[in-house]
C-alpha cells in the first residue's frame, strides 16, 4: 500500500499546522516589493507583530529561521569576550550557548536539570557575584521546546531591574510566542527571539526580534561582526516600513499578515486559554498513561509544564523513536523525537498553533491505541481523562 | 471569539475530505478542452472509473450532482407509464422514487422498515407475480446514506437473472462506491449510479454512470424526453473519449483523475478494508453508548450496517439537531443530520473517503466530549472500545 490515507496530524513541536487561509494568503502572484502594495502589508505587520510581542520597541524581521534571531541577538549588542548568562533549561539553551560561544563570546552557564524548572534566584546570584557589571546579557529561553517546560521570564526580569544590572535580557519565544503570554515592555525584556512557524502558525522563512531601546542603544558600542543582521541596516523606517537584507520575503509577508490577523480576530487571550486548556486536557492523558507504570510526564515541576508542548518520558527498556517512527508510519501521526541527550527517552506532543479540541482527542486517542499496539505498558483511561476535562471546560 | 481555530472536522457522509493532492490536481490554468492533452485525462479517467464499477459496460460522466445520474437511468431506459419497483430503504429510495415519479413513471414502492436490511425475497415474490412482465427496472440504494445500511444488492442481481425477468437493474451507488465492494457486472447490474463527492474524495459536480449493454438495448425503445442526459448523445467514442452535453467540466476531471489515480495506489481492497475497519471502531464506539440508556446505532441488523456512515439513534428526549449544532458551533465537527422522518431522531457519522485512524478517533472522542458536556446519558467506553479495536487490528 503505498499511500497514507487521510491528513497528517502533525503533532511535532513545530512548525505547526498552517491554516488554510494563510496558504491561500501565499497563493498569489509575487509582486514587486518596492511598491506602496506591499509597503502597507509590512506595516499591518509590524504593528501587529508589537500587538503579540507587547512591545514599543522596535520590530526587525528577517529571511531566516529563529536561528537567525539568536545571531541577530548576541551580535547587535555584544563585543568579543562579553560574558552572556544562559540559563540551562534544555537543548534550545544549549544550543544558543554555542551559537553564542561561535560567535566570540564567553558564555557562563547556570547549569539545571533539564526536567526541573529553572530557578530565577540562580540569576540574582550571578548578578550579585558580578561586581564588575561585566555580564552582558541574561539569556533564557522562554519555552523549552526539547523538554516542555516553560521558565519564569518574569521574575528574571525583575530580579534584573531590582539590582539595577546592566545586563540585556534576552528570551528566546520561539515555541511560546502566540501560544502562551509574553509581555515583552512589562517584563523587562530588552531582545525577544521568535519564528514563524510556531504559534504564527505560518512556514518556517521568517526570523523576528523584538528589540528594547536599552538593546538597541547597545549597538552603539558593540563591535562584533554583522551585516545580514544588523538591526541599524534593517530597523524600520519613520512610517513603519521594515525593511530587508536583500529582497523582501514578500511571500512570507502575505502569510504573516493572515496569520497575525487569525490571531488577533480570535483574541490573544482566548488563544492563550485555548493552548492551556488542550495542554491540560494532553497533561491528564499522559498522567493517566502513568499511572502505575508508564510513559509519563517529562517535566517535574507542575506549574512549569509547558503549554505549547507536552514531552512523555518513554518507558525504561522502550526506545521513544521506534515508538513514533510506528506511530508515523502505520497511523500518520507525526511527534516529535527527544533531542540530544534526550533522544529515544523522550516523545514530544506538540500542541500548539491551530488545534482544536477533535484535533488532540484524535492525537491523544492514536498515541494510546499504538502503546497498546506496540505492547508499551501504560495506564489505562488517559483518552478518557482528556475527553472528561474537555467536557467539563470551555 | 470570531475564528474556529483548527481545522474542522467533516463527519458528514459527503461531500468528504478532499486530499491536497485532488485541490492541487485542479489548481491549474483552464483548458482548451477540445485537445490531445484533456482528451488523455477523458480516457485516463474513463478507464479507471471502469475499475472502480468493476465492469465493461458504458461509462457516462455529467456535469451535475448524483441526483443527475438517478435522472439518466430512469430516461434512457424507461417510456411514461412504465412500472419500476423501488426497494424502500430510506430518504434516497424515497426520493430517488419521487423523481421516477416526476419524470412519468409508475413507482410500485416495496415497503420496508429503514433500520432494517431490505429483504431481496421481496423482489423475487414482486417479479413471480409480474406475469406480464411489466416491471421495467428494479432500482435499489446499495448503500442507504440516510440510515447507514447496506443492502443486498448481489442477490437482488441473482433473484432477475433465476427469474430471467427482463427487468433491469439500477443501482445507487451514490455512497458506496470506492467505499465498499461493489461488483456491477458479476452482481447483474444494469444501471449504476454514482457521484463524484464520497468515495472519489471530489468535489460536488460530477454525476457518473455504469451502463450495461442491456441497458443501452433499453434506450432504442425507451420514450421518455431526455437531451441533457441523453447516454447515446454522450456515451464514448471509440477511441475511449468522453463527450459531454455542453462544455467539459474539466477541471473536474483533473481532479477526478488524480483521486482515482490515488484510489489504485491505495489498491481497492486495501480501501474498502479501511473503510470496514474505521467503520468498525465506530460501530463498537456507538454500542458502548449505547449501553444501558443512550445514544445507540439506529439499523437493527447487523450485518447490514454500513461501512461508510454509521446513523446513530439519539435518545428521546433530546433533539439530534441540538446535539449536531453544539458539537459544529463549539468544536468544529461536522456531523450528519437525520432526514425526513429521521430529522432531529438520528444523527450520522461519516466515516468514508480521505480517512484515516486519527481523523476517525479524533471524531469518536469528540462526540463522547459533547454527550458529556450536553448532560446525554450514555455508556462509558466508547472510545476505549474504538481505540481497543483499532490496536488489536491493522
Amino acid at each position: 500500500m503505498s499511500r497514507q490515507p487521510g491528513r497528517q496530524f502533525l503533532n511535532i513541536p513545530g512548525p505547526t499546522n498552517i491554516p488554510d487561509r494563510v496558504l491561500q494568503a501565499m497563493h498569489r502572484p509575487a509582486l514587486d516589493f518596492m511598491t506602496p502594495e506591499f509597503w502597507e502589508v509590512q506595516v499591518e505587520c509590524k504593528e501587529n507583530l508589537a500587538k503579540i510581542l507587547k512591545t514599543e520597541g522596535e520590530i526587525m524581521v528577517y529571511a531566516s529561521s529563529g536561528h537567525g534571531s539568536w545571531d541577530a541577538a548576541m551580535t547587535n549588542t555584544c563585543s568579543p569576550g562579553d560574558t552572556v548568562l544562559m540559563c540551562e533549561t534544555g537543548r534550545f539553551s544549549e544550543s544558543w550557548g554555542e551559537m553564542a560561544e561561535a560567535v566570540g563570546l564567553d558564555v557562563v552557564t547556570l547549569a539545571n536539570d533539564w526536567d526541573r524548572a529553572f530557578d530565577p534566584a540562580r540569576v540574582e546570584q550571578a548578578l550579585r557575584e558580578d561586581k564588575e557589571r561585566k555580564i552582558r546579557a541574561v539569556c533564557v529561553v522562554h519555552n523549552e521546546t526539547s523538554t516542555g517546560m516553560t521558565h519564569d521570564v518574569e521574575a528574571i526580569g525583575r530580579i534584573i531591574r531590582e539590582l539595577d544590572h546592566p545586563a540585556l535580557l534576552m528570551v528566546d519565544t520561539i515555541s511560546s510566542l502566540a501560544s502562551m503570554d509574553f509581555r515583552m515592555d512589562e517584563w523587562g525584556v530588552d531582545v525577544a527571539v521568535a519564528g514563524s512557524q510556531k504559534g504564527l502558525m505560518l512556514p518556517v522563512g521568517l526570523g523576528i526580534s523584538g528589540v528594547s531601546e536599552k538593546a538597541m542603544k547597545a549597538t552603539e558600542t558593540a563591535t562584533l561582526p554583522r551585516k545580514y543582521f544588523d538591526w541599524n541596516g534593517i530597523k524600520a523606517l519613520e512610517n513603519g516600513r521594515l525593511r530587508f537584507a536583500g529582497t523582501a520575503p514578500s511571500h512570507l509577508f502575505f502569510a504573516m499578515r493572515e496569520g497575525l490577523r487569525m490571531l488577533l480576530e480570535e483574541g490573544l487571550d482566548h488563544v492563550f486559554a485555548r493552548h492551556a486548556r488542550l495542554a491540560e486536557a494532553t497533561r491528564r492523558a499522559v498522567k493517566a498513561w502513568g499511572r502505575g507504570n508508564g510513559p509519563s510526564l517529562f517535566g517535574r515541576d507542575e506549574g512549569a509544564l509547558s503549554n505549547s508542548v507536552t514531552a512523555v518520558r518513554m518507558l525504561d527498556g522502550f526506545d521513544a523513536d521506534v515508538f513514533r517512527g510506528k506511530a508515523l508510519s502505520e497511523t500518520n501521526l507525526a511527534l516529535g523525537g527527544g533531542l540530544a541527550r534526550l533522544s529515544g527517552k523522550v516523545f514530544r506532543i506538540g500542541h500548539l498553533g491551530d488545534l482544536n479540541e477533535p484535533m488532540i482527542l484524535g492525537c491523544l486517542a492514536t498515541v494510546e491505541m499504538q502503546l497498546k499496539r506496540q505492547g508499551i505498558p501504560h495506564g489505562e483511561g488517559g483518552v478518557d481523562a482528556a475527553v472528561a476535562y474537555l467536557a467539563e471546560t470551555r
